[in-house]
């Protein structure tokens, strides 16, 4: 990627002098993307997060730098489960990012999942260390012997932490932008409660929060379900998931995580209690999260071959407002005209931009912003000052449509919800296209070679442990 | 203070089941600080800070949980400087915690100030990396390669970007929570501009902010000021940073940094661009950075022998309420009492919690959240609710006053500000206390050992590095 990358910086900077018409800025820039999104998926992929900007590739592998147009739809998305979790009484903590090897390895089953992925600290400047200490891959070890020293009587309970952090996992097979790389960013919640059927509920409540994720903000149909023992959590009593689906692999792909550990770690740690009753008692545990993993979803699921598309709710520039002048026009008023555009929309609740670069073509721009996933454009030229008028285009189906200046907040509010709503309707669509229900094992191999998603049981094999 | 630690968590369980009277709660409790701040400030401020539950020392030295009381805070500082910062267009990002060795020693007076901090992955599961990584100290080093791909023309200037994330700085030197610890919180924030001009003008903005969050936040007092060439930030070019003064150790503490970086890294990390006119230039850079060192010198600065005190406008819990029953009363309607009047502060704005448990005695709760912190009390008891009238505690003066129910929400919010301003005020007043002015080495030596804060020149030592 690093190829196309320095192609693409360069390009800008030459356009940067050129300017001018549409096609040769168009043919300057190179900004359209020169893999498509259904003949090599994966190429499409590595090309579309980092010509959109959201993804630098980084010196070391596995690892990608995240840049403001990706990090901006991290803290929306943060904003909402932040409060929505504040409202269920969690509350946030930080704990540290390293991990000793007694306490790491305190859980075997847990180790096991984990181990092969550890990333170890060995030295401080030129002085090795007494003993090397692990970076954490999630952090139930590191928590959960302080849940044994804060909790005493069921007065200390629920205990509902979250915290917002990196995690490390030193994963070598094939790393890939925000799905799978060795450092990521997420929320890890871990709660613990007097009975089970707190924690149950708990464990269902978290899940519809990842549901919404995906739905409401990413505009991704999920399904809710529970996994196989194969692929439950290390150490843990059962796994639930949000599961996603992508259509260009025909696989589905595990959207957040939200776990009943049951009481192993409680006994591994020894989180005891004291009932009402003055009964010894041992707690129920979850551990839950989501990570940036989420934005890759996104972006394979409604991304196309002009770039990424953005969901309206998660996009950090909803609206982009672009001058259109033509010859002897009064480009000023135009100018003006898309700067009063871009107060007003900003004065109702929307994320807009104006464009007001004049060393890039009208036509550069429409490219660059589509390749950037901006859900709605408006262009204002001369014709549309004429009429009192504006023009938008849609950036998912690039319909385009002249409206009055009138009552231009009403039908933009419109436009963008249904753009929010079609992204999900077209997604479910291709999804529900290919679900296939095999009942023998040649059904379910025939759909599989179809790219279905198929509804059968046990079928998967890898073992869960992005929580 | 693992054992202090223990100490705590024992007392406050057994208390679970003693209740009663408030003497006898107290010795059971062993709330109290067995420190004084005034007789033995170090062991005071270890004792405070796990008593008051915003730290709980860990199992790897120099490594700290940051409980919710603390995260609290630093959540609410993030939202008022991520905000500000935003106005300034300075946009997010996130960059990886590991650098490559190559890159981490491209700066050698930087890599100088750093390496014997540098802590170091050299395996992964069970295998060893073919080339040991480091656990990013600061991020200059890791960012400005990138800085040199993105930054092409005159055009792509400013380029401003901000992180929220942990560093590692494996300091061997006495740990102390939220000082000097070897993991921490921090923003980074790092610019680059065409001129010195502008890289100027944002160091002060950016110090003008550090000094509001110290100010008009933890209602400290601080003074800006340029650090000396031995103090700047390794390998930048000047370094401003706001001091605050801590009257019990007599000594300034560096509160946060702004840094002018210069053009020394863009010519080691080759930053160029081409101006206006097609001359090739190099940018001017910026780097700077706050930490939750931030919430370690409120607490030294306001802290007393009775606990942590929180100044209103960071406390998580700006006025607990607490019901006082009294024999044969009736308490129901006093913990609807309760439960009412945090609704209604709530409502107005304020962060108020009641505390209804019934397992603890009123004066357990008045120890408790003393020892918090939380700025105003409010006592319900059944001569308030006959008189329609509260009784009012300041955390910080002891001052007491009863309000009539009428107008509580007008006289919390006086009484609220007026701790803050005391606060900030008080903390000023010791501080100047501490002045003097020193002419000669002899007058110099002489105010050092009075724990005078000392008006001279080039009398600091220590290298600058923590931003």
């Amino acid at each position: 990627m690093a190829k196309d990358d320095v192609k693409n910086s360069k390009a800008s900077n030459s356009t940067a002098k050129s300017g001018g018409k549409k096609k040769e800025v168009k043919k300057e820039t190179g900004l359209g993307l020169t893999n498509k999104k259904d003949d090599n998926f994966g190429e499409w992929y590595s090309e579309v997060v980092v010509n959109g900007e959201m993804i630098e590739y980084y010196d070391i592998s596995g690892c990608y730098i995240l840049r403001p147009w990706t990090m901006a739809i991290w803290e929306i998305m943060q904003a909402f489960f932040d409060a929505e979790i504040k409202k269920m009484k969690i509350k946030n903590c930080y704990f540290p990012v390293f991990v000793s090897p007694s306490v790491l390895e305190k859980e075997k089953d847990h180790i096991e999942g984990f181990a092969p992925e550890v990333a170890w600290v060995t030295k401080s400047g030129k002085n090795d260390l007494e003993v090397p200490i692990a970076i954490r891959p999630t952090s139930e070890t590191v928590m959960y012997p302080y849940y044994s020293k804060w909790i005493r009587g069921h007065r200390d309970l629920p205990l509902k932490l979250n915290q917002w952090c990196n995690v490390v996992r030193w994963e070598f097979s094939n790393p890939t932008p925000f799905i799978r790389s060795r450092e990521f960013l997420w929320q890890e919640g871990h709660t613990a409660f007097a009975t089970k059927d707190e924690a149950d509920e708990e464990v269902l409540q978290i899940l519809e929060l990842y549901r919404r994720i995906y739905e409401e903000f990413l505009a991704i149909p999920v399904v809710k379900g529970k996994k196989s023992e194969l692929e439950k959590f290390a150490g843990g009593l059962y796994t639930t998931s949000v599961e996603a689906f992508i259509p260009n692999t025909g696989r589905g792909i595990q959207g957040a995580t939200s776990h009943c550990l049951g009481q192993n770690f409680a006994k591994m740690f020894e989180i005891n209690f004291e009932n009402d009753k003055g009964e010894k008692g041992m707690v129920w545990q979850n551990s839950w999260a989501y990570s940036t993993r989420t934005i890759g979803v996104m972006v394979m699921v409604h991304g196309d071959d002009k770039g990424l598309v953005l969901p309206p709710k998660v996009a950090s520039v909803q609206v982009i407002v672009v001058p259109v002048p033509y010859k002897d026009a009064d480009t000023q008023a135009i100018f003006d005209a898309c700067s009063s555009t871009v107060k007003l929309l900003n004065e109702n609740g929307f994320r807009a931009e104006a464009d007001l670069r004049d060393n890039y073509s009208p036509g550069w721009k429409y490219s660059h912003w589509e390749m950037k996933g901006v859900p709605l454009r408006i262009e204002i030229g001369p014709k549309d000052m004429a009429n009192n008028q504006v023009r938008v285009v849609c950036r998912d189906n690039s319909s385009k449509v002249d409206i009055p200046t009138s009552n231009l907040v009403e039908q933009v509010k419109d436009i963008v919800d249904n753009i929010q709503q079609r992204l999900y309707d077209a997604a479910k669509q291709k999804r529900d296209a290919c679900i296939k229900v095999a009942n023998t094992w040649e059904e379910f191999a025939a759909a599989l070679n179809e790219k279905k998603l198929i509804l059968a049981l046990g079928v998967m094999k890898r073992k869960s442990k992005r929580m």
